[in-house]
């Protein structure tokens, strides 16, 4: 049995997205900016993706849905256009983000840090979330940018999207999602929440790799981080990825579809895992359940070492992760578990779950059977679980 | 019959490249920085794709070969990188490329400009290549960077890297070469022409649209483009596009297994069309054809306008271009032929033919019938060709 519980890490591409995507290698494979019928062949197929975009977010017609690489080009761009539009000998100088952003945010504000930028990196409470009034603080006149994700990559949790960015709107600085995360999971309606810029990646909703986008709110100007040619209107040059644009579109239109089955089914099996990891001893789960998305289990199992943990769940043939695989290389401490305040020792507990609308009651059957072995061989083995004190409940 | 003589704009995905990607849309989809199976089960093809990409440029183990999503990126990730390391706040303040780039070079040059960045546009000589001298003139001790394309994309000349390189290196510059339509055409040796970065692109080499990449000399530092996680060694973040990346290694070591017949049979095909060609009156292509690339005729056509000649051979199935097709979807004049010194309606002519190692001799048979029949049916109904003076000829 092979079974597939790390879903915020990638995606199976659905075999529905991969079927559309299959005539643009091989067959209609003509650059669509070229004047002939190899090119135009490509048109309908790339005008009805679009369209499943601006469909699928809620865009207007006049917002820019942009096709990039990734959703971290996406945020790479906006990091770095807000620093030439409104930084680089303009009169702002500040950008706020979170702790527990993903890497692409982190590391381009640190990027602009070196530059002199000053960036706020705005705390989480214990459930992972952070709160208003801490924006609210660190907001001033000379803010341009306020970044934060709409769900996080590692917990689940939803942050209060509309309500950061109406505060950013208030002072006059731009306000830009990460939305990796929720798309697929939660409704994303970029009008309802009113975002200026939303990054997304293809991959993380049952597309292909090697796509993903940016969202730009009508009127909101940024440099392009990929000058060229006058592809997307200009905006993001470079070949289009037919097929990645192709896959990315069905795969937002079945991940819209399938909303109703991942609340209720996949919340379901979710849920039922959740029940029977929480039902072992010492063993917690950051966040209400009712405040995630409803695929992720971001579990802490006292006295088991994350890694060590998925050692043992590999060798059955399931897939989870110690959190964000975009850093998963290094032995490394949870980064949110971190920031909620958990010690360094916790932090090395932490197990993610992230299941998808393919995974099944059988599945999460056998995870359960698996997992609650798992800790209960690797407690047997530890040096210090069985005579460790009990502080772990207090610290979550 | 369609044929597609377009392969300077794009390629067709090789069926063995399409074949070896194809398992990782919808099985072997996991991300290959997670810690279990799913994860590693990428890591042997992804392994050998690297080794298939230094192979086949030669590059030293020491050198860095890292992926990107398309030779635009690569090259605004190096003008945008050497004004992060040389320019901004260092004592640098000039670049050098050449009025013939493509549109990711120059676009990314007038970006710096309007930073305040001093960038030379060298000229070409008439047969359209930049000559050595003109690049000793501009050059000086404020150059950070030299930026010149291997081979161009409309009409095929080979530029003389090697020396180029020695100049900059000479003047204490960094040297990149925008690479992606040499490979697959000519050989390509990073080592031997000594060149600091090469940026190149699958979907011109009969691999994927959306992949591409950056070479990087042993101890040449560029700043980041992407930052974020810890991919591609902390030098390009995102999730790898492992099917791309998969598919890009086999194209480029199936372009280097055909070389020979690139340079054979490909050249005899062309050779063979553009003979039938400039047997017609008034027809010119541009440069010596042993100075060219062995696939590409750009092509002059006195008193037939480019537009008008790919839409009768678009009606017969031949898909051609009047130049590049990153900026094919507004009427301009061809300018290619503007750099080397023709005037606009000369510019206007411009048809450009790039054959593959897939066009066949029954292809080019029909292509030469159909083009003879095109410039006698275009000329007939032109107004003004019948009268036109003879100074076509001593323009090129």
């Amino acid at each position: 049995m092979r079974i597939y519980l790390d879903n915020n890490a990638t995606t199976m591409v659905d075999p529905q997205v991969f079927a559309l995507m299959e005539p643009f290698f091989t067959q209609n494979y003509g650059n669509p900016n070229s004047l002939h019928a190899f090119g135009s062949d490509t048109h309908p197929a790339l005008r009805k993706a679009l369209d499943q975009l601006y469909t699928g977010f809620n865009a207007g017609n006049e917002d820019d849905i942009v096709v990039t690489s990734c959703a971290t080009e996406s945020t790479n761009w906006v990091v770095k256009g807000v620093y030439f539009d409104h930084i680089l000998n303009k009169n702002k100088n500040h950008i706020i983000t979170t702790s527990v952003e993903h890497p692409a945010t982190i590391m381009s504000c640190r990027f602009l840090e070196s530059l002199g930028v000053r960036v706020t990196y705005l705390p989480v409470n214990n459930e992972g979330v952070v709160e208003i009034e801490s924006l609210k603080e660190a907001i001033d006149d000379k803010t341009a940018l306020v970044s934060v994700m709409w769900a996080n990559n590692e917990t689940g949790m939803i942050f209060p999207i509309k309500e950061l960015a109406a505060i950013a709107h208030e002072n006059g600085a731009l306000f830009h999602t990460d939305a990796v995360q929720a798309v697929g999971k939660i409704g994303v309606d970029v009008r309802a929440a009113d975002v200026d810029l939303m990054s997304f990646s293809a991959h993380k909703f049952h597309g292909p790799k090697g796509v993903g986008g940016l969202y730009i709110k009508k009127g909101c100007r940024v440099t392009s981080l990929l000058h060229g040619g006058e592809h997307m209107g200009g905006l993001r040059s470079g070949t289009l990825n037919v097929a990645g644009i192709v896959g990315m579109g069905k795969a937002l239109e079945l991940a819209n579809a399938y909303m109703d089955f991942e609340n209720s089914e996949v919340r379901r099996l979710r849920d039922k895992f959740e029940d029977a990891l929480i039902s072992v001893s010492d063993v917690l789960v950051v966040g209400k359940r009712e405040h995630r998305v409803p695929n992720t289990i971001l579990a802490s199992i006292k006295g088991v070492e994350g890694e060590a943990m998925l050692w043992d769940l590999n060798k059955q043939g399931i897939a989870a992760s110690t959190g964000s695989a975009c850093a998963s290389e290094t032995l490394e401490s949870n980064p949110v578990l971190e920031a909620i305040g958990a010690d360094k020792e916790l932090a090395h507990t932490a197990v993610r779950f992230s299941l998808s609308r393919f995974t099944t009651e059988e599945e999460i059957d056998f995870a359960i059977d698996v997992t609650t072995k798992a800790i209960k061989r690797l407690r047997d083995i530890s040096s210090s679980f069985s005579y460790a004190p009990s502080w772990h409940k207090s610290r979550l």
